[in-house]
Protein backbone atom coordinates (compact mmCIF):
# COMPACT_ATOMS: atom_id res chain seq x y z
CA UNK A 1 0.00 0.00 0.00
CA UNK A 2 3.17 2.44 0.69
CA UNK A 3 2.29 3.73 3.38
CA UNK A 4 4.84 4.19 6.28
CA UNK A 5 3.99 1.79 8.95
CA UNK A 6 4.65 0.95 12.88
CA UNK A 7 5.27 -1.71 14.23
CA UNK A 8 3.62 -1.49 17.90
CA UNK A 9 0.54 -2.71 18.76
CA UNK A 10 0.08 -0.62 21.84
CA UNK A 11 -0.30 2.45 19.73
CA UNK A 12 -3.89 2.20 18.20
CA UNK A 13 -5.58 1.88 22.03
CA UNK A 14 -4.05 5.56 22.66
CA UNK A 15 -5.80 8.29 23.12
CA UNK A 16 -3.58 10.33 22.35
CA UNK A 17 0.45 10.06 21.14
CA UNK A 18 2.18 13.07 21.83
CA UNK A 19 5.81 13.03 20.10
CA UNK A 20 7.31 14.44 22.67
CA UNK A 21 11.10 15.55 20.99
CA UNK A 22 9.22 17.28 17.79
CA UNK A 23 6.74 18.97 20.17
CA UNK A 24 3.39 17.85 18.12
CA UNK A 25 1.05 15.04 18.96
CA UNK A 26 -1.87 13.93 17.93
CA UNK A 27 -4.42 16.30 19.96
CA UNK A 28 -2.88 19.51 19.31
CA UNK A 29 -1.92 19.31 15.51
CA UNK A 30 -3.64 18.37 12.33
CA UNK A 31 -0.99 15.99 11.46
CA UNK A 32 -2.35 14.71 8.33
CA UNK A 33 -3.32 18.45 7.02
CA UNK A 34 -0.20 19.32 8.33
CA UNK A 35 1.91 16.16 6.79
CA UNK A 36 -0.24 14.55 4.34
CA UNK A 37 1.20 15.06 0.69
CA UNK A 38 5.37 14.39 1.86
CA UNK A 39 7.09 12.39 -0.13
CA UNK A 40 10.80 12.88 0.67
CA UNK A 41 12.41 13.11 3.77
CA UNK A 42 16.00 14.36 4.20
CA UNK A 43 17.46 13.78 7.80
CA UNK A 44 21.24 15.45 9.12
CA UNK A 45 23.29 15.90 11.98
CA UNK A 46 22.89 20.03 11.84
CA UNK A 47 19.84 22.11 12.57
CA UNK A 48 21.71 24.76 11.01
CA UNK A 49 22.33 22.51 7.81
CA UNK A 50 19.24 21.31 7.51
CA UNK A 51 17.30 24.84 7.48
CA UNK A 52 20.06 25.87 4.46
CA UNK A 53 18.95 22.68 2.86
CA UNK A 54 15.25 23.30 3.04
CA UNK A 55 15.76 26.65 1.96
CA UNK A 56 17.86 25.69 -1.00
CA UNK A 57 15.08 23.32 -2.26
CA UNK A 58 12.17 25.79 -1.77
CA UNK A 59 14.36 27.77 -4.31
CA UNK A 60 15.03 24.47 -6.33
CA UNK A 61 11.64 23.47 -6.25
CA UNK A 62 10.87 27.00 -7.16
CA UNK A 63 8.12 27.88 -4.60
CA UNK A 64 6.55 30.63 -4.32
CA UNK A 65 7.59 32.88 -0.58
CA UNK A 66 10.64 33.94 0.51
CA UNK A 67 13.10 30.88 1.70
CA UNK A 68 14.45 33.39 4.38
CA UNK A 69 10.58 32.95 6.27
CA UNK A 70 10.62 28.83 6.09
CA UNK A 71 9.53 28.55 9.73
CA UNK A 72 10.92 25.79 12.29
CA UNK A 73 8.12 23.42 12.92
CA UNK A 74 9.46 22.19 15.74
CA UNK A 75 10.33 25.63 17.21
CA UNK A 76 9.09 24.88 20.81
CA UNK A 77 11.70 22.12 21.02
CA UNK A 78 15.56 22.76 21.00
CA UNK A 79 15.58 18.65 20.54
CA UNK A 80 15.36 18.70 16.88
CA UNK A 81 14.41 21.22 14.23
CA UNK A 82 12.13 20.81 11.15
CA UNK A 83 11.96 22.44 8.20
CA UNK A 84 9.39 21.42 4.81
CA UNK A 85 9.92 22.89 1.23
CA UNK A 86 6.63 21.26 -0.78
CA UNK A 87 6.57 17.47 -0.40
CA UNK A 88 10.03 17.86 1.51
CA UNK A 89 10.84 17.70 4.99
CA UNK A 90 14.03 18.46 6.12
CA UNK A 91 14.89 17.24 9.74
CA UNK A 92 18.02 17.31 12.47
CA UNK A 93 19.39 14.50 14.04
CA UNK A 94 22.02 15.21 16.65
CA UNK A 95 24.76 13.18 16.60
CA UNK A 96 24.76 9.13 17.14
CA UNK A 97 22.68 6.33 17.41
CA UNK A 98 20.78 7.71 20.32
CA UNK A 99 20.04 10.75 18.88
CA UNK A 100 18.59 9.87 15.49
CA UNK A 101 16.68 6.50 17.18
CA UNK A 102 14.48 9.30 18.92
CA UNK A 103 14.24 11.13 16.02
CA UNK A 104 13.26 8.56 13.99
CA UNK A 105 10.84 6.78 16.25
CA UNK A 106 8.70 10.22 16.34
CA UNK A 107 9.13 11.16 12.64
CA UNK A 108 7.85 7.58 11.74
CA UNK A 109 5.06 7.55 13.85
CA UNK A 110 4.25 11.24 12.32
CA UNK A 111 4.05 9.79 8.98
CA UNK A 112 2.18 6.97 9.51
CA UNK A 113 -0.41 9.22 11.53
CA UNK A 114 -0.36 11.73 8.43
CA UNK A 115 -0.93 9.09 6.50
CA UNK A 116 1.98 9.58 4.12
CA UNK A 117 2.31 7.43 1.37
CA UNK A 118 5.69 6.11 -1.09
CA UNK A 119 8.39 7.74 1.49
CA UNK A 120 11.97 8.01 0.87
CA UNK A 121 13.93 8.65 3.41
CA UNK A 122 17.71 10.32 2.33
CA UNK A 123 20.52 10.99 4.95
CA UNK A 124 22.43 13.60 4.01
CA UNK A 125 25.07 13.68 6.23
CA UNK A 126 29.34 14.76 6.81
CA UNK A 127 31.19 11.67 7.44
CA UNK A 128 35.11 10.54 7.07
CA UNK A 129 36.21 9.21 4.20
CA UNK A 130 38.61 6.26 3.74
CA UNK A 131 40.78 6.34 0.64
CA UNK A 132 38.55 8.16 -1.31
CA UNK A 133 39.06 11.79 -2.75
CA UNK A 134 38.21 14.55 -0.08
CA UNK A 135 35.01 16.23 -0.85
CA UNK A 136 33.61 12.69 -2.74
CA UNK A 137 30.16 11.39 -1.67
CA UNK A 138 29.24 7.78 -0.75
CA UNK A 139 25.91 6.12 -1.08
CA UNK A 140 25.94 3.69 1.36
CA UNK A 141 24.92 0.51 -0.01
CA UNK A 142 25.32 -1.23 3.15
CA UNK A 143 25.67 0.02 6.91
CA UNK A 144 28.36 -1.86 8.78
CA UNK A 145 29.01 -2.24 12.64
CA UNK A 146 32.75 -1.36 14.13
CA UNK A 147 33.15 -4.98 12.95
CA UNK A 148 32.24 -4.50 9.84
CA UNK A 149 29.22 -6.59 9.99
CA UNK A 150 25.63 -5.80 8.06
CA UNK A 151 23.98 -5.34 11.80
CA UNK A 152 22.31 -3.16 14.32
CA UNK A 153 22.56 -4.27 17.78
CA UNK A 154 19.02 -3.04 19.51
CA UNK A 155 18.56 -3.43 23.29
CA UNK A 156 15.13 -3.98 24.14
CA UNK A 157 14.84 -4.12 27.39
CA UNK A 158 17.98 -5.90 28.96
CA UNK A 159 17.53 -8.48 25.26
CA UNK A 160 19.93 -7.67 22.69
CA UNK A 161 18.08 -7.86 18.93
CA UNK A 162 20.23 -8.10 16.12
CA UNK A 163 18.48 -6.24 13.19
CA UNK A 164 19.64 -6.14 9.46
CA UNK A 165 20.74 -2.74 7.73
CA UNK A 166 20.49 -3.19 4.45
CA UNK A 167 18.92 -0.12 2.30
CA UNK A 168 17.30 0.26 -0.63
CA UNK A 169 19.25 -1.62 -3.65
CA UNK A 170 16.88 0.56 -6.55
CA UNK A 171 17.05 3.86 -4.48
CA UNK A 172 21.02 3.33 -4.64
CA UNK A 173 20.92 2.84 -8.25
CA UNK A 174 18.68 5.73 -9.10
CA UNK A 175 21.23 8.05 -6.72
CA UNK A 176 24.01 6.97 -8.36
CA UNK A 177 22.17 7.34 -11.93
CA UNK A 178 21.29 11.58 -10.84
CA UNK A 179 24.63 11.80 -9.41
CA UNK A 180 26.01 11.46 -13.02
CA UNK A 181 24.06 14.65 -14.26
CA UNK A 182 26.60 16.18 -11.46
CA UNK A 183 30.26 16.49 -12.21
CA UNK A 184 30.82 18.80 -9.66
CA UNK A 185 32.52 15.95 -7.45
CA UNK A 186 33.00 12.30 -7.38
CA UNK A 187 30.66 10.07 -6.07
CA UNK A 188 30.75 6.35 -5.03
CA UNK A 189 28.78 3.34 -4.15
CA UNK A 190 30.08 1.85 -1.03
CA UNK A 191 29.84 0.61 2.76
CA UNK A 192 29.65 2.64 5.33
CA UNK A 193 30.75 2.14 9.16
CA UNK A 194 28.89 3.26 11.62
CA UNK A 195 30.66 3.97 15.13
CA UNK A 196 29.14 4.95 18.88
CA UNK A 197 32.28 7.16 19.08
CA UNK A 198 33.76 9.78 17.29
CA UNK A 199 37.63 9.77 18.74
CA UNK A 200 38.73 6.26 20.51
CA UNK A 201 35.76 4.49 18.21
CA UNK A 202 36.74 6.20 14.38
CA UNK A 203 41.09 5.42 15.19
CA UNK A 204 41.38 9.46 15.76
CA UNK A 205 44.60 10.12 17.72
CA UNK A 206 43.63 13.66 19.30
CA UNK A 207 40.54 12.37 21.43
CA UNK A 208 41.18 13.25 25.71
CA UNK A 209 42.01 9.46 25.77
CA UNK A 210 44.03 7.57 23.06
CA UNK A 211 45.47 4.23 24.04
CA UNK A 212 46.72 2.79 20.38
CA UNK A 213 49.49 3.66 17.97
CA UNK A 214 49.37 5.25 15.02
CA UNK A 215 50.43 1.97 13.32
CA UNK A 216 47.15 0.28 15.05
CA UNK A 217 44.65 2.73 13.70
CA UNK A 218 46.24 2.40 10.56
CA UNK A 219 45.91 -1.07 10.54
CA UNK A 220 42.30 -1.17 11.33
CA UNK A 221 41.16 1.45 8.94
CA UNK A 222 42.98 -0.59 6.11
CA UNK A 223 40.79 -3.40 7.26
CA UNK A 224 37.97 -1.61 7.19
CA UNK A 225 38.78 -0.48 3.31
CA UNK A 226 39.55 -4.14 2.62
CA UNK A 227 36.10 -5.19 3.92
CA UNK A 228 34.54 -2.55 1.64
CA UNK A 229 33.84 0.80 3.85
CA UNK A 230 34.46 4.05 2.15
CA UNK A 231 33.42 6.18 5.06
CA UNK A 232 32.24 6.37 9.11
CA UNK A 233 30.11 8.11 10.57
CA UNK A 234 27.47 7.15 13.57
CA UNK A 235 24.05 6.71 12.85
CA UNK A 236 23.41 4.96 9.19
CA UNK A 237 23.39 1.60 11.61
CA UNK A 238 20.57 2.79 13.35
CA UNK A 239 18.67 4.85 10.32
CA UNK A 240 19.03 1.62 7.89
CA UNK A 241 17.42 -1.01 10.79
CA UNK A 242 14.05 1.84 11.67
CA UNK A 243 13.37 2.86 8.02
CA UNK A 244 13.98 -1.08 6.99
CA UNK A 245 11.75 -2.29 9.28
CA UNK A 246 8.71 0.69 9.16
CA UNK A 247 8.59 0.62 4.99
CA UNK A 248 10.41 3.52 4.33
CA UNK A 249 12.58 3.54 1.30
CA UNK A 250 15.83 4.42 2.74
CA UNK A 251 18.91 5.72 1.63
CA UNK A 252 22.56 7.18 3.55
CA UNK A 253 24.14 9.24 1.25
CA UNK A 254 26.96 11.21 3.07
CA UNK A 255 29.20 13.68 2.12
CA UNK A 256 32.99 13.95 3.09
CA UNK A 257 35.03 16.42 4.60
CA UNK A 258 38.46 14.68 4.54
CA UNK B 1 48.08 18.40 41.42
CA UNK B 2 44.71 19.01 40.84
CA UNK B 3 45.03 19.10 37.10
CA UNK B 4 42.41 17.76 34.48
CA UNK B 5 44.62 15.30 32.44
CA UNK B 6 44.12 13.97 29.08
CA UNK B 7 45.44 9.67 28.04
CA UNK B 8 46.87 10.38 25.21
CA UNK B 9 50.65 10.58 24.76
CA UNK B 10 49.99 11.78 20.97
CA UNK B 11 48.86 14.90 22.59
CA UNK B 12 51.97 16.52 22.99
CA UNK B 13 53.53 16.29 19.77
CA UNK B 14 50.45 17.75 18.03
CA UNK B 15 50.86 21.48 16.80
CA UNK B 16 47.83 22.61 17.14
CA UNK B 17 44.49 21.02 19.03
CA UNK B 18 41.68 21.82 17.08
CA UNK B 19 38.32 21.36 19.43
CA UNK B 20 36.10 20.50 16.00
CA UNK B 21 32.82 20.74 17.70
CA UNK B 22 33.47 23.40 19.93
CA UNK B 23 34.72 25.69 17.52
CA UNK B 24 37.56 26.49 19.77
CA UNK B 25 41.25 25.24 19.24
CA UNK B 26 44.98 26.39 21.00
CA UNK B 27 46.05 28.46 17.88
CA UNK B 28 42.74 30.30 17.62
CA UNK B 29 42.40 31.14 21.12
CA UNK B 30 43.96 32.21 24.42
CA UNK B 31 42.24 29.30 26.00
CA UNK B 32 44.13 29.22 29.34
CA UNK B 33 42.92 33.19 29.65
CA UNK B 34 39.62 31.97 28.93
CA UNK B 35 39.02 29.30 30.81
CA UNK B 36 41.88 28.86 33.39
CA UNK B 37 40.03 30.15 36.43
CA UNK B 38 36.57 27.45 36.10
CA UNK B 39 35.98 25.61 38.43
CA UNK B 40 32.98 24.28 37.74
CA UNK B 41 31.08 22.86 34.60
CA UNK B 42 27.45 21.81 34.33
CA UNK B 43 26.48 19.53 31.32
CA UNK B 44 22.58 18.75 30.09
CA UNK B 45 21.42 18.05 26.63
CA UNK B 46 19.31 20.93 26.12
CA UNK B 47 21.03 24.01 24.45
CA UNK B 48 18.51 26.53 26.06
CA UNK B 49 17.88 24.54 28.86
CA UNK B 50 21.89 25.29 29.48
CA UNK B 51 21.46 29.17 28.63
CA UNK B 52 18.96 29.54 31.41
CA UNK B 53 20.98 27.94 33.78
CA UNK B 54 24.24 30.30 32.78
CA UNK B 55 21.55 33.07 33.24
CA UNK B 56 20.49 32.08 36.50
CA UNK B 57 24.36 31.50 38.04
CA UNK B 58 25.12 34.95 36.77
CA UNK B 59 21.90 35.82 38.86
CA UNK B 60 22.75 33.85 41.88
CA UNK B 61 26.60 35.01 41.77
CA UNK B 62 25.73 38.39 41.54
CA UNK B 63 28.00 39.19 38.13
CA UNK B 64 28.29 42.73 36.80
CA UNK B 65 25.69 42.92 33.80
CA UNK B 66 23.25 41.38 32.37
CA UNK B 67 22.76 38.35 32.29
CA UNK B 68 20.57 38.36 29.17
CA UNK B 69 23.88 39.48 27.26
CA UNK B 70 25.49 36.36 27.84
CA UNK B 71 26.97 34.77 24.16
CA UNK B 72 27.28 31.71 22.99
CA UNK B 73 31.34 30.53 23.47
CA UNK B 74 30.51 27.98 20.85
CA UNK B 75 28.41 30.03 18.63
CA UNK B 76 30.59 29.19 15.36
CA UNK B 77 28.98 25.96 15.66
CA UNK B 78 25.61 24.62 16.13
CA UNK B 79 26.72 21.27 17.51
CA UNK B 80 26.99 22.22 21.12
CA UNK B 81 26.57 25.37 23.07
CA UNK B 82 28.39 26.99 25.92
CA UNK B 83 28.04 30.11 28.24
CA UNK B 84 30.29 30.93 31.53
CA UNK B 85 28.84 32.72 34.35
CA UNK B 86 32.14 33.42 36.51
CA UNK B 87 33.63 29.91 37.39
CA UNK B 88 31.03 28.65 36.25
CA UNK B 89 30.90 26.60 32.27
CA UNK B 90 27.10 26.09 31.14
CA UNK B 91 27.55 23.41 28.17
CA UNK B 92 24.58 21.36 26.20
CA UNK B 93 25.97 18.20 25.18
CA UNK B 94 22.41 16.85 22.89
CA UNK B 95 21.09 13.41 23.62
CA UNK B 96 22.47 9.75 24.37
CA UNK B 97 26.20 8.70 24.79
CA UNK B 98 27.94 9.36 21.34
CA UNK B 99 26.94 13.13 21.61
CA UNK B 100 28.32 14.18 24.89
CA UNK B 101 31.03 11.95 24.65
CA UNK B 102 32.56 13.85 21.61
CA UNK B 103 31.71 16.75 24.17
CA UNK B 104 33.43 15.40 27.07
CA UNK B 105 36.46 14.44 24.69
CA UNK B 106 36.76 18.37 23.57
CA UNK B 107 35.93 20.11 26.76
CA UNK B 108 38.49 17.60 28.80
CA UNK B 109 41.47 19.02 26.56
CA UNK B 110 40.05 22.19 26.58
CA UNK B 111 40.12 22.40 30.56
CA UNK B 112 43.80 20.35 30.12
CA UNK B 113 44.91 23.56 27.53
CA UNK B 114 44.02 25.84 30.26
CA UNK B 115 45.40 24.53 32.88
CA UNK B 116 42.33 24.50 34.57
CA UNK B 117 42.61 22.69 39.05
CA UNK B 118 40.17 21.12 40.87
CA UNK B 119 37.27 20.98 38.40
CA UNK B 120 34.29 19.91 39.55
CA UNK B 121 31.67 18.85 36.63
CA UNK B 122 28.11 17.84 37.56
CA UNK B 123 25.25 16.85 34.84
CA UNK B 124 21.93 18.35 35.21
CA UNK B 125 19.64 16.83 32.79
CA UNK B 126 16.06 15.17 32.85
CA UNK B 127 15.47 11.51 33.51
CA UNK B 128 13.05 9.01 34.12
CA UNK B 129 11.98 8.49 37.38
CA UNK B 130 11.26 4.83 38.73
CA UNK B 131 9.37 4.35 42.14
CA UNK B 132 9.96 7.95 43.64
CA UNK B 133 7.58 10.85 43.43
CA UNK B 134 7.43 13.28 40.02
CA UNK B 135 9.79 16.19 40.76
CA UNK B 136 12.34 14.38 42.81
CA UNK B 137 16.05 14.71 42.61
CA UNK B 138 18.11 11.73 42.37
CA UNK B 139 21.72 12.40 43.08
CA UNK B 140 23.51 9.36 41.16
CA UNK B 141 25.89 7.17 43.37
CA UNK B 142 26.49 4.57 40.54
CA UNK B 143 25.65 4.49 36.74
CA UNK B 144 24.36 1.34 35.76
CA UNK B 145 23.74 -0.05 32.50
CA UNK B 146 20.76 -1.65 31.18
CA UNK B 147 21.67 -5.11 32.71
CA UNK B 148 22.11 -2.95 36.04
CA UNK B 149 26.03 -3.59 36.06
CA UNK B 150 28.46 -0.24 36.86
CA UNK B 151 30.07 -0.67 33.82
CA UNK B 152 30.40 1.34 30.54
CA UNK B 153 31.81 -0.55 27.19
CA UNK B 154 33.89 1.12 25.17
CA UNK B 155 34.37 0.29 21.73
CA UNK B 156 38.09 1.29 21.05
CA UNK B 157 38.93 0.53 17.12
CA UNK B 158 36.88 -3.07 17.42
CA UNK B 159 37.90 -4.01 20.77
CA UNK B 160 35.59 -3.73 23.31
CA UNK B 161 37.00 -2.22 26.06
CA UNK B 162 35.58 -1.86 29.72
CA UNK B 163 35.20 1.00 32.40
CA UNK B 164 34.33 2.06 35.68
CA UNK B 165 31.41 3.96 35.96
CA UNK B 166 32.20 5.29 39.84
CA UNK B 167 31.00 8.33 41.03
CA UNK B 168 32.64 10.46 43.32
CA UNK B 169 31.55 9.82 46.74
CA UNK B 170 32.40 12.69 48.46
CA UNK B 171 30.46 15.19 46.08
CA UNK B 172 27.21 12.61 46.26
CA UNK B 173 26.98 13.43 50.24
CA UNK B 174 28.15 16.99 49.69
CA UNK B 175 25.39 17.11 46.99
CA UNK B 176 23.02 15.96 49.29
CA UNK B 177 23.96 18.20 52.47
CA UNK B 178 23.39 20.96 49.72
CA UNK B 179 19.55 19.99 49.14
CA UNK B 180 18.91 19.60 52.94
CA UNK B 181 18.52 23.63 52.52
CA UNK B 182 16.60 23.63 49.80
CA UNK B 183 13.44 21.95 50.55
CA UNK B 184 11.13 22.63 47.61
CA UNK B 185 11.66 19.00 46.13
CA UNK B 186 12.58 15.49 47.38
CA UNK B 187 16.26 14.67 46.90
CA UNK B 188 17.23 10.97 46.92
CA UNK B 189 21.00 9.33 46.46
CA UNK B 190 20.26 6.07 44.21
CA UNK B 191 21.35 3.88 41.05
CA UNK B 192 20.82 5.67 37.63
CA UNK B 193 20.17 3.71 34.39
CA UNK B 194 21.76 4.75 31.30
CA UNK B 195 20.34 2.87 28.16
CA UNK B 196 21.32 3.36 24.42
CA UNK B 197 17.44 4.07 23.57
CA UNK B 198 14.46 5.93 24.57
CA UNK B 199 11.58 3.71 23.66
CA UNK B 200 12.45 0.30 23.31
CA UNK B 201 15.51 0.39 25.97
CA UNK B 202 13.79 2.31 28.80
CA UNK B 203 10.04 -0.23 28.37
CA UNK B 204 7.84 2.54 26.75
CA UNK B 205 5.05 1.72 25.31
CA UNK B 206 5.00 4.19 22.39
CA UNK B 207 7.90 4.22 20.08
CA UNK B 208 7.18 3.29 16.90
CA UNK B 209 8.19 -0.66 17.47
CA UNK B 210 7.28 -1.93 20.50
CA UNK B 211 7.63 -5.99 20.64
CA UNK B 212 6.92 -6.47 24.28
CA UNK B 213 4.02 -6.20 26.44
CA UNK B 214 2.67 -4.25 29.66
CA UNK B 215 3.51 -6.93 31.93
CA UNK B 216 6.95 -7.21 30.54
CA UNK B 217 7.95 -3.38 30.49
CA UNK B 218 6.57 -3.70 34.19
CA UNK B 219 9.19 -6.70 35.28
CA UNK B 220 11.54 -5.13 33.62
CA UNK B 221 11.41 -1.97 35.81
CA UNK B 222 11.01 -3.33 38.88
CA UNK B 223 14.34 -5.80 38.68
CA UNK B 224 15.42 -2.72 37.81
CA UNK B 225 14.28 -1.00 41.16
CA UNK B 226 15.12 -4.11 42.87
CA UNK B 227 18.81 -3.31 41.93
CA UNK B 228 18.84 -0.19 43.35
CA UNK B 229 17.85 1.90 40.08
CA UNK B 230 16.13 5.32 40.96
CA UNK B 231 16.29 7.34 37.57
CA UNK B 232 16.58 6.56 33.53
CA UNK B 233 18.67 8.44 31.15
CA UNK B 234 21.01 8.51 28.70
CA UNK B 235 24.12 9.47 29.27
CA UNK B 236 25.67 8.63 32.80
CA UNK B 237 27.74 5.76 32.19
CA UNK B 238 29.87 7.30 29.70
CA UNK B 239 29.94 10.82 31.84
CA UNK B 240 31.17 8.54 34.60
CA UNK B 241 33.87 7.15 32.58
CA UNK B 242 35.62 9.30 31.07
CA UNK B 243 35.26 12.15 34.16
CA UNK B 244 37.07 9.37 36.28
CA UNK B 245 39.52 8.46 34.00
CA UNK B 246 40.46 11.84 33.32
CA UNK B 247 40.69 13.59 37.39
CA UNK B 248 37.45 15.07 36.62
CA UNK B 249 35.12 14.94 40.32
CA UNK B 250 32.11 13.82 38.88
CA UNK B 251 28.02 13.79 39.81
CA UNK B 252 25.30 13.41 37.97
CA UNK B 253 22.23 14.46 38.78
CA UNK B 254 18.63 14.23 37.50
CA UNK B 255 16.03 15.90 37.78
CA UNK B 256 12.72 14.34 37.34
CA UNK B 257 9.82 14.71 34.71
CA UNK B 258 7.70 11.49 35.63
Amino acid sequence: SGFVHVKNPHLDSMEEDVLYHLDLGTKTHNLPAMFGDIKFVCVGGSPNRMRAFAQFMHKELGLAGDEEDLADICAGTDRYAMYRAGPVLSISHGMGIPSISIMLHELIKLLHHAKCRDVTIIRIGTSGGLGIEAGSVVITDTAVDSSFQPRFEQVVLDDVVVRSTELDKDLVEELLACSKEITDFPTLIGHTMCTYDFYEGQGRLDGALCSFSSEKKLEYLKRAYDAGVRNIEMESTAFAALCGLCGLKGESCAALVS
